[in-house]
This record gives structure tokens, C-alpha cells and sequence, in this order.
């Protein structure tokens, strides 16, 4: 697909040199280069984070899930640079965790609280659980949940949780999918918070976003994941979402 | 709604007369009710099984939710006759699991695993904990689930997980939503129970059924009801689905 073909019609940042906001990325897997790509083409200027950099940039070899090195990955996305969880926490007005949830409070952590003080976090992390068999259960789930874990943690920070529903490809272009007629949810204490994420979900070109309420609705996000990960081998793909019908 | 409204398009049962089962529906709430006012119409033979048939009777208010005494809906509905829970999975060769989560085991106990022995049971309970604040969470979730205890418990019967992502009015007439277009997942460890079970969702005008795998599975069914009753919440009604969009 073509760069321009990302870009959802009428979204609000079309142009590579418009004002944007400056992003901090979380992570360097396939969710965080997918909204990193995404992000700077939208016209921001996106930081992804790493826990160590030189480690980050030695790996020579594709992934588990083929995707190739993230070396590789930044040469063809030349707008996106590689810092430190620190430095791109510190660089975002907006941060996104792309972490996996097992290491998602750690890396926020290492990314400092200063640096995530008063600033939305749009945590899209999973706790999956992937040490009992093949498929995954949650590492925090029913009277818990990651998203309230890492607001708990960071209480200056406003997290959003949105999109943990969703693969990542579909999380940054649902119209590939029935045209973008299908969900995508949103749990989060600021309302403020929840409006400027809204709008960052638009501009990707979702349409409908379905705002569940407070952080502690995030736990009926992600015990979506059990259904998520049985619906994907019933499917024999990961790109399908779930539609409210009413 | 008329009675005849009830009645899907090509449904395999059309005749009041017809060659029916004999089923039993442990249960006489909502659930309950719908299904064998449904069951009945179609041509089946149904008897409702409760903890104890004269304290039941004896009942002459509706309940929180509004429903009238069952006295009055069985004087509405002729056809669905009203026994003990053993008397009721003694009747069937089919069962219904139609209790509260939390009652689940105790009601299949009093049935007598006898009466349960080799038979297909439906179950659509769900393990909801409503001990804490206003929305409940779940009594067992994640690593376990009430249709795998089920199964544990009656290992000689075969337990078949459906419906209970779905408000007991739509689930015995999913077409009063959308035509019909939204989903209904499947799980159990018997192929062929899997299959009758099937014939008689679609009886009841099911298009869609996804079957999820063996029993395990229900634990991404049951997982769904966190976020099933957060949109309840949202959407204000408790007619809506989901439907896998792909």
C-alpha cells in the first residue's frame, strides 16, 4: 500500500509538514511501528522508545512473527527516530504504550514519571499470559486490569486505554476492513484525555468509538482477549473486528 | 408480539403437533421462559424444572426486573408444565442450563447426575459475582470457566456453551435484531452435540454460529460478559450483539 493510501479521507492531518503534535512510542514491536508510521505520515513528530538502543539496533534477524529488524524498519520510515524509553517519553506531549503487557509498568517505569506527568498515555498493551500453553490467559484480569495497574502507577497521567481489541494493522486503518464500519472502544478517567485520543482515532479514520467509561472499564476490554485469540484460529486470521449491532 | 411472531422463516419446527424432543429447562427465570415458551412453540415437549414447585407457585409478585410470577406465565403458557429439577432433566433428553450462574452446580446436583447421563446440556449461564458494587465481575474467569466445571462435574454428559453473550429475548429471536446479522458463539467437546445444539439455534433463526472449539473455550464466551454489561450501560438497552466483522 501506497503512503497516501493510509490516509483516511477528511482526516484532520493531511499533510506531512502540518503542525502535529510530538508523540512518544513505547516499544518498537509491530503495534508500535505500525501507529509510529502512521503517526508521522499524520504529520507528528514520533519518537519510539526502546529500552536500550545500540541492543535495539544489533538485531539482525526478522522476528518470531517475521517482521524484520527494526534497522531495517527505520531506514524505510527515515521521520520516525529511535531514542530511549526516557527520551521519547520526554519528547511526547502524547505517549502510546505499544509495550507487551508483562512489561508494560516496567518500561513506563524506566521511561520516568516525570516525563509522564499530566500527558495522555493511550495504552493499547495486552496482558497476555503466554507461559501455559498455546494459548494466552490474562496476567491481571476480572477484578483488575492493566490499564487501572498503570494508572495507579503513574496518577499524574491520564491513560486512555483504547484499540488492545484490535489488530494492529486494522488499529491504524480500520477502513480496511467493511470500510470502517466496526468498533472500537475506549475506557479512561479525563475527559479531556478521551476527546484529544478520539480525535487521533479519527484522523486514522475510525468512525465509531464507543467511550465505556471510567479506567475500570478497560477490564471489559481486555477480557475481550480470550475471545480475541480463539476467534483468530477459528478465522485463520487476525484481520476481523468486533461490531455492535443494536 | 403474537406467538406466531416467534417463528422464524424455514424453520425446522413450524407445527405445534410436530415431532418434537422432549426437553428439560433447569430455571425459571428469564431465560427459562424464553426458551420454553420458544421450545413449546416449536413442537417440543417441555417441562421447567425449579428447587421446589410449591414455594415457586407460591410467589405472587413480579420480580426486580419486572417479570410477573411464574403462576401467571405458566397460565399463559399451557404447554410448558412445571416440575422439580430432577423431574424436569428426567423429562428431557435435552437439557437447558437456564440458572444462575452462582446456583449453576447446585441446581445440575439436585437434577441427579443420573438424569444428566449422556445428555446434551445447553448451558447459558453465566458466573456473575453481583457481590461487589454495582457491576458484577466474575466467580471463576481466565483459567477456568463455569462451562468446563459443568463438564467436570457431569463428565458423562455433554455440556455445550452458547448463548450467553446474548440478551434472553434476542436469543430466541435473533432476528428481532438486524435480521438476524450478528453472531452467536458455540463451544463443547462433542461434535455431535455440537451439531443438535446447532439445529436448534437455527430453529430459533440463528444464521450464524461460530463454533469456538471444545469446552475450554467458554472461558472466551464468559469473558465477554465484562464488557457485555459496560455497553448495556452505554447503549442504555440490553438488545444489542456482536457480530465478528472480517
Amino acid at each position: 500500500m501506497s503512503p497516501e493510501g493510509l490516509l483516511p479521507k477528511g482526516s484532520k492531518f493531511t499533510s506531512i509538514t502540518g503542525d502535529g503534535m510530538k508523540i512518544g512510542v513505547i516499544g518498537t514491536g509491530i503495534v508500535g511501528r505500525s501507529h509510529a508510521a502512521k503517526l508521522a505520515l499524520l504529520g507528528h513528530e514520533v519518537v519510539m522508545g526502546t529500552r536500550n538502543v545500540e541492543t535495539t539496533l544489533g538485531v539482525h534477524e526478522r522476528d518470531m512473527m517475521g517482521n524484520p529488524p527494526l534497522k531495517e524498519w527505520l531506514q524505510g520510515h527515515p521521520m520516525v527516530k529511535l531514542e530511549s524509553f526516557h527520551e521519547a517519553a520526554l519528547h511526547g506531549e502524547l505517549i502510546i504504550n505499544a509495550t507487551r503487557g508483562e512489561h508494560t509498568l516496567e518500561a513506563l517505569r524506566n521511561s520516568g514519571e516525570r516525563n509522564l506527568e499530566g500527558k495522555v498515555i493511550i495504552d493499547i498493551s495486552n496482558p497476555l499470559d503466554f507461559s501455559e500453553g498455546a494459548l494466552p490467559s490474562l496476567l491481571v484480569a476480572n477484578t483488575d486490569s492493566l490499564g487501572e495497574e498503570i494508572q495507579r502507577a503513574f496518577p499524574n497521567a491520564k491513560v486512555v486505554k483504547t484499540l488492545n481489541t484490535i489488530n494492529a494493522r486494522l488499529q491504524v486503518d480500520p477502513d480496511a476492513l467493511m470500510s470502517g464500519d466496526h468498533d472500537v472502544f475506549l475506557s479512561g478517567n479525563d475527559a479531556g484525555a478521551k476527546q484529544r485520543v478520539t480525535e487521533i482515532l479519527r484522523s486514522y479514520g475510525w468512525k465509531n468509538v464507543v467511550d465505556l467509561g471510567d479506567i475500570s472499564t478497560a477490564r471489559g476490554a481486555e477480557m475481550m482477549l480470550p475471545m480475541w485469540v480463539r476467534l483468530m484460529g477459528v478465522l485463520q486470521t487476525p484481520l476481523f473486528n468486533f461490531k455492535i449491532v443494536r
